[in-house]
């Protein structure tokens, strides 16, 4: 199903629909290969990797293997500097690959672009979170047959394990090199190009013995006291045979060679033990130790043990998040690898970490934290998980506070300013455009801390880490409004919003709603008696609130009275205003085909913008309002950012255009599936496919959280029979399912809890049945 | 007077006042040596040189040697690619040092920075172009002393003359190596740094004999089809004594090396003779035997014969150009310096020339044309040259006509954008904001045609080069505009005003007021019989001449009824707008102390901008309405850019504002003599300092000139007794004559002009004299 149009849509699609994994039956080259890469990437929160082969692949590959937290400070280049530019933008590197193997048949190496398969399997199970691939293929008329499987454990984040086995069809003399190999290299990077890729990593010391070999390596020195990383892997081989292995070592490259003759349908089997340790979670001096009695451990323990404890735990989790489509498969399938691909990125398990917009899946966007976080993930764990993910989160950005301060500094404001692109709370992107004005980043913190409120009653977070989130984000927005005479209203000038094809534009509605209600929230729990302890801690003084307040009265929202539409910023309407069907195909993507200024001064929305504003402040506005703006912007966006589509699918499912909403969630939720924004090669769009989910449970399920309020008003689409989903609330699990005729809402507890459907209230205990909603 | 505020103003003078001349009378170090540098370079249109010393000096000092036209596109290097971005960034380099000899005494050598001379003065004679230093030092207990000086020929624009005369006062062993160096480097480039300058050359052959020595080199490859440029230089050196010199060839440096011993009071004498031939010039494979013909032709013709040639060149040109100050020698040294400097820059010679930002002074802005060149050089050039050079300039740009179609097609517009920074005509400055916004430039090249058919009656250009220009211009314009339905005019969205500190602003009443003229302008010659050819040729449509009156008529102007002034753009008046004095002195320069996005969205205007166009088109506005505007804008302009005085001094003359205007005068003048934006050690502002003919002969003489018609309304600064200038216009050649008393003008001719004084007009044959108006 190769280049499909689908409502102007391009479906590259390389895997077969299944429910619960992915499968491609061929050998894919160019770059077919990289996005099949990419899509059967795996992870556990703490490593990741994608799915490069064992063995040597001469043809197009990305080899990419990344450590969560560990990343680089590239010295930013700029045509110009102007001040308040950061020093330097972060990205994730690759690192070690521990999953080598080079395989000789009588001498000639197996590599599966030049010696091409007979057959080709390659699976990334869903379920139990492992990645095989089987094949037969010739070398110098030599068939052989390999199964590979590989798991990036979940129940110990610091262990690889990986088997490979082969089948000798011929008699063949087989030469097999089990390996770590730490000459890595970085193919983006403001210093790499084709020719020269980026190196990031010194090796220290490289070792073997027979039984353990190890790779210690260390980020190179930076000038901008980013401390350095340093990583040990350690590799234990096991093999079906009793073979003694030659022990290689040289160019940074360790491993145990092999050397066997095999009869017909003889195999042999190889299993590689793997850990990883750095120097987040230990001493420099400690880490080749601790690396190796990890990897003594999980050898003792056994390969088989670990591999079922793995699948366990993946077995639990889907119990927890499980979303079931029934009469779709493709959609099915779209949404439990989304999930998947979320989960194997981040679960929280350490506060340090956050979630890149590509996660371990390539080095685009650089791992590092963006407002994608708060925006469309946070909603997502709240979700699935309850309090344990999101606070993670949330601990995340209240320990990168005083950088947030020191980032408003640099701009010479008051209070926070969250960064738009980071590793550790300080600013690393370099485009004046984005971080010095799309400020509106700073509305999403102080949204999700709102947000996770409603879902978990944390009294406890909200009136300490999230009221000094707030209290500084607020004196943000004190400081950077500014009085407008003629307007006789606070304004926000110079600002991009989250619509990036718009730059330096004043007041953005979308900034200015999120600064006035963050404003009024922060200003309303101040009231409360438990807020004390942090108005003392952060001095917080009567003019402070004075201001405030006039703020929210007197801030400037600025709106068409004709059209009775909010306006994304100033003049917008002074655009010449044509939908994005009177576009020619040969326009789109309209950031790839037009200049820059063309694109500045058109009326196309690259993502959306009041739209996303109206879907967080949902309650806040009439349906016909949202309707009335989603019918003035929609037809005006270009959906060039991933994160476009499911906030409109959110929206148009709302306010009753169902197939609109239908249209929307595909686009999101096969985004990487199907290679809809032809990028995939370059890594997965983790953070955007987690809008599938909201998709589905905001969107088709109409679910919405106000604090003490959970309301949804679900609807089916058509092409499905039923779907069901499990939500965490206020510490009830629950479970909804929606068929053609019932929605049944069940809990795990019997505790009462007010529901809201299709806007009526009820009193549930265990279970009820409503009549769903059919739009005629 | 070093260091002294002024009025705000940084002065920092390390050069004595003279009317004509500029000169030291110590050395000075650091920054100070590079200032000095830089305020003592010369040049002869076709090359230049920054004031560096001819031996050894260890301190600071950028060795900079320039040839016209001879550049280098550096690859652009920004933080993230967007189309329409140009290739390259194009830059003037540093080339073959010819200057220098190697002294050493005793065998120690000649290092003024080592050896702390016992008296030194540098000497740039404006007059003569001349530039000599003398000083007496001791190496190793040895007392020489030294006479310097160097021309670079104006009668003969490919050689360059240098004497080198060394006196002993002690008896000591002398060794004088005479010498080319094509070991070269840039200080400034995308790719230099402080540790590693930027290598733009190959030195392609290197070669001595007895007579002649000779150096070529080749620019470096690149990518992007700019020709290579190939230069050879020629030195011949004469000993006033009979020594025979060793010939030195190594590491593509070669010299004459002599060697004697000197009783007290001996003196030897050098002189260096040095031709240089480019491949812009002649073919490759003439390159040397055309520069060692040169050579010897010179070195035939002899020394002072050339050297006399040189000065009766310049005296001839002062005849033409001096500006007589009587009264303050500040101010009389300042005009003639700056007119000096303009001079040695571009005097027409070669039409495929313009005028960089910094000249032959140094290596920042690259050397390429800017929009200086048509917005402060042109009015110049008229006034003191007539027709020649203002022609060269304006075939400059017609035969970039092309180039400027390329550009405008880059960014999917019709017509011809000329381009902010170019060489060759295609754009190649790389910041979008500049490039792609900065698009009012197309009006001051569409200005400068009126500008120069105004001064020169040239027919012949106006009917075809100029209104080929015009009309590809206006094709430009009408592709750009875009019809706003709320205002029912058209608008112009997404530009960057002549004030660099504001980005992607809508309606900026200078481009909007440009464009309306340039329409309107090109429309009335069209209807002109003589514009028949170019309407055939360009095909002209009646569909566009339709569109263009439309937009005529309907272009948006933004007014502000309130205050009754233009508004620089959209909502200005939405910023908070507090006068420039309230800003604290640490705040100054805004542009260093502040972050970009405060001064985005800040009132502060860089340089003039609403101003400018009351400037351009003075006589469409009344004097009370210029007069307020001036008084809304002034206050809050902050001058950071060199060009922005010079038309605030002009505007604050012609409004009775004298102080004002004096004040604004002196900023001008003396930018570069008093070091006043603390960046003369970076080379001087050669396009802006001529800023200050303007402001003397259109300001404080308000001399307006409109087609066939010629008005002064002189004035007379209060620290003056009086002063005059020439002037050519419309083949007449005026010298006008300010003083307390009178005014007194005469003329070359005896045709009848009407010249228009104080608003009256006089029918002047020969010569008039009318009462010089006092302000009370």
């Amino acid at each position: 199903m190769k280049n499909k149009k689908n409502n102007e849509l391009h479906i590259h699609r390389l895997f077969n629909i299944d429910p619960w994994k992915i499968q491609q039956n061929k050998l894919y080259t160019g770059d077919d290969q990289l996005i099949s890469e990419s899509l059967t990437s795996i992870g556990n929160g703490r490593m990741g990797m994608r799915g490069n082969f064992e063995e040597k692949f001469s043809g197009a590959s990305y080899q990419g293997s990344y450590l969560a937290g560990v990343w680089f400070p590239e010295p930013t280049k700029v045509a110009w500097w102007k001040n308040g530019y950061p020093d330097y933008f972060g990205k994730t590197i690759n690192s070690t690959n521990y999953i080598g193997f080079d395989i000789k048949v009588d001498g000639v190496e197996l590599d599966l672009n030049l010696q091409k398969p007979l057959s080709f399997t390659r699976t990334l199970d869903l379920r139990n979170a492992i990645l095989s691939r089987s094949f037969t293929t010739k070398i110098n008329n030599k068939v052989i047959h390999v199964d590979t499987k590989r798991i990036l454990s979940l129940n110990d984040r610091d262990i690889a394990l990986l088997e490979y086995s082969i089948k000798a069809i011929n008699p063949c003399r087989l030469s097999v090199n089990a390996y770590l190999d730490a000459n890595i290299k970085n193919y983006i990077g403001e210093f790499a190009n084709q020719n020269k890729p980026a190196l990031f990593w010194d090796v220290l010391d490289v070792s073997i013995n027979p039984n353990i070999a190890t790779v210690t390596t260390q980020t190179k020195p930076n000038n901008f006291n980013i401390p350095q990383f340093m990583s040990t892997w350690a590799m234990k081989v096991y093999c079906s045979q009793k073979i003694k292995p030659k022990l290689v070592n040289g160019n940074f490259k360790v491993g145990y060679l092999h050397e066997v003759s095999l009869k017909p349908n003889d195999t042999i089997t190889f299993r590689k033990f793997i850990s990883v340790i750095d120097n987040r979670y230990e001493k420099n001096h400690n880490l080749n130790k601790t690396a190796i009695t990890k990897i003594n451990n999980a050898y003792n323990q056994g390969f088989d043990s670990l591999w079922n404890k793995h699948i366990e735990s993946w077995n639990k989790r889907w119990d927890n998040i499980d979303v079931k489509i029934n009469g779709n498969d493709s959609d099915q399938q779209a949404i439990r690898y989304n999930l998947f691909q979320l989960l194997c990125t981040y679960d929280g398990f350490d506060d340090r970490l956050n979630i890149g917009p590509k996660g371990f899946t390539g080095e685009k966007y650089g791992g590092a934290t963006y407002w994608d976080t708060e925006s469309v993930c946070l909603p997502v764990y709240l979700g699935i998980d309850g309090a344990q993910i999101p606070r993670s989160l949330m601990m995340y950005r209240f320990n990168q506070l005083s950088q947030a301060k020191h980032n408003a500094h640099t701009l010479s404001l008051d209070g926070a300013l969250y960064p738009m692109v980071t590793f550790d709370g300080i600013e690393s992107h370099n485009e004046w455009e984005i971080t010095m004005e799309e400020i509106h980043r700073n509305n999403t913190i102080s949204f999700a801390v709102h947000n996770y409120y409603s879902y978990t009653n944390d009294n406890n977070y909200l009136f300490n880490e999230g009221l000094q989130v707030l209290i500084e984000i607020s004196r943000f927005w004190a400081s950077r409004v500014s009085w407008s005479k003629p307007n006789k209203s606070y304004v926000i000038l110079g600002v991009t919003g989250p619509n990036e094809f718009e730059h330096n534009v004043d007041n953005n509605w979308y900034t200015n709603y999120g600064t006035k209600w963050t404003l009024k929230y922060t200003l309303e729990l101040l009231k409360n008696s438990q807020a004390k302890p942090i108005i003392n801690k952060l001095h917080v003084r009567s003019q402070e609130i004075k201001k405030w307040t006039d703020i929210v009265k007197k801030l400037y929202l600025p709106y068409d009275k004709r059209l009775k539409i909010f306006l994304q910023q100033d003049n917008f309407l002074n655009k010449d205003i044509q939908p994005v069907t009177s576009l020619k195909p040969s326009d789109r993507p309209i950031v790839q085909k037009w200049s820059w200024d063309r694109i500045l001064r058109s009326c196309y929305i690259k993502q959306a913008d009041v739209l996303q504003g109206l879907y967080y402040w949902y309650s806040n506005f009439s349906t016909s309002e949202i309707k009335r703006n989603y019918q003035f912007y929609e037809p005006i966006t270009v959906h060039e950012s991933s994160l476009s589509p499911c906030i409109h699918s959110i929206l148009a499912s709302r306010t009753g255009m169902l197939d609109k909403a239908t249209e929307m969630y595909e686009r999101t939720a096969r985004l990487d599936l199907d290679n809809i924004n032809n990028d995939t090669k370059d890594g997965l769009h983790i953070t955007s496919m987690s809008g599938s989910w909201l998709a589905i449970v905001h969107g088709f399920a109409g679910l919405i959280t106000t604090h003490y309020k959970l309301e949804i008003s679900p609807q089916l689409p058509k092409k499905w029979n039923s779907y069901s989903f499990k939500l965490h609330y206020l510490n009830h699990l629950l479970n909804f399912e929606i068929n053609k005729k019932d929605i049944i809402v069940s809990k795990q507890d019997n505790k009462l809890l007010y529901i809201w459907i299709y806007n009526k209230r009820y009193n549930m205990v265990e279970s009820l049945r409503v009549k769903t909603y059919v739009q005629k």
